[in-house]
């Protein structure tokens, strides 16, 4: 009996495209733990390939460039926040001070990531501003979606974003030691703008 | 008596130090006129020379590299708008409005240079990110200063990071096209944190 144990596989041989995205995944997690302790411009593309334990030219195979690596973390960090980040079907007013608390749950742990995708360096990368702008987008649609407003006008949509640009701040802030976590937490949940509370009076 | 006019120097002749400073100058100004309309990894070092009239080596000379020239019309641009952006001796409830009004004449006169002083491209740049920082605090002392607010607790001075974090992430919607200036204006004097006014009450 014991070896049929050999004869048949434990699990099914995975398809050429399986092996791949696992071995991408693999580096991802290998970039974003290299990215969140160096500086990108201090990170030499013979030391993420080392560190991967795989060749330049595999590196530059996966992810063209070191740019490409870099931006393929920074992607996969941003739908990581967007998957933890989120009201999880409660209402805002249930919902808001759970959302913050996981919200700082992300930037406590990953504050090179989140200053990644929200702050660069030198020079204006488009890809990375579109990350930010997606990102963004898709926290407003879901607070509004929360406070149950549908369509809101051009001004409540700008106190939309500002108020999200006080939050990027604030956990900035916070990362910098300027803040405790609870301190953001509240000043967040209290300057969320006034008329999304409107519909449930 | 014409002679006499050749025999006088107009002005007096210039040190070599002065002259190279005015060449700093001028070599910011065409540097802040390229970077305002071009992404910084899209211009080549040698663009910037020619556009400069002077040569890579020249260029060189003065800031090191390309990054080091990006920097000067970074810290330059900064610089200009510490000095428009100010209270002028105003309190906070006189000057709020006009401050606010200076600021978005920045914004609109120099979209590329604000954008790039406060977010970069790929990776995370410590000498942008420190010049973000003095901008930064220096318009939380000069409001904290225009209150009559003189010292604050830790959580008065997250309110005011926050506060500005969403002064930011306004003017680069405004920037982006997705509000107007009065709006931007409107929204930023009526969400100043509260304590600010308690002082003068």
């Amino acid at each position: 009996m014991r070896y049929a144990v050999f004869m048949q596989p434990t699990r099914a041989p995975q398809s050429r495209k399986t092996r791949s995205a696992d071995r991408r995944a693999e580096l991802i997690a290998v970039g974003k733990r290299v990215f969140a302790s160096r500086p990108y411009d201090a990170v030499a593309t013979e030391d993420l390939a080392a560190e991967a334990g795989i060749s330049v030219g595999l590196l530059y195979h996966y992810f063209g460039d070191k740019r490409g690596f870099y931006l393929a973390t920074l992607r996969s960090a941003a739908d990581q926040m967007l998957l933890e980040v989120d009201f999880h079907g409660a209402t805002l007013v249930e919902g808001a001070a759970p959302l913050l608390e996981r919200f700082m749950d992300f930037v406590e742990l990953h504050p090179a990531m989140f200053r990644g995708i929200l702050r660069g360096g030198v020079g204006a990368d488009a890809e990375v501003y579109a990350l930010a702008a997606t990102v963004r987008q898709t926290f407003i649609d879901r607070i509004l979606r929360a406070a149950g407003c549908a369509k809101v006008s051009p001004e409540r949509l700008l106190a939309m974003h500002a108020w999200l640009g006080s939050a990027e701040a604030a956990a900035l802030y916070f990362i910098d030691g300027g803040a405790d976590r609870e301190a953001v937490v509240n000043l967040l949940a209290s300057t969320l703008p006034p008329f999304l509370f409107e519909e449930l009076a």
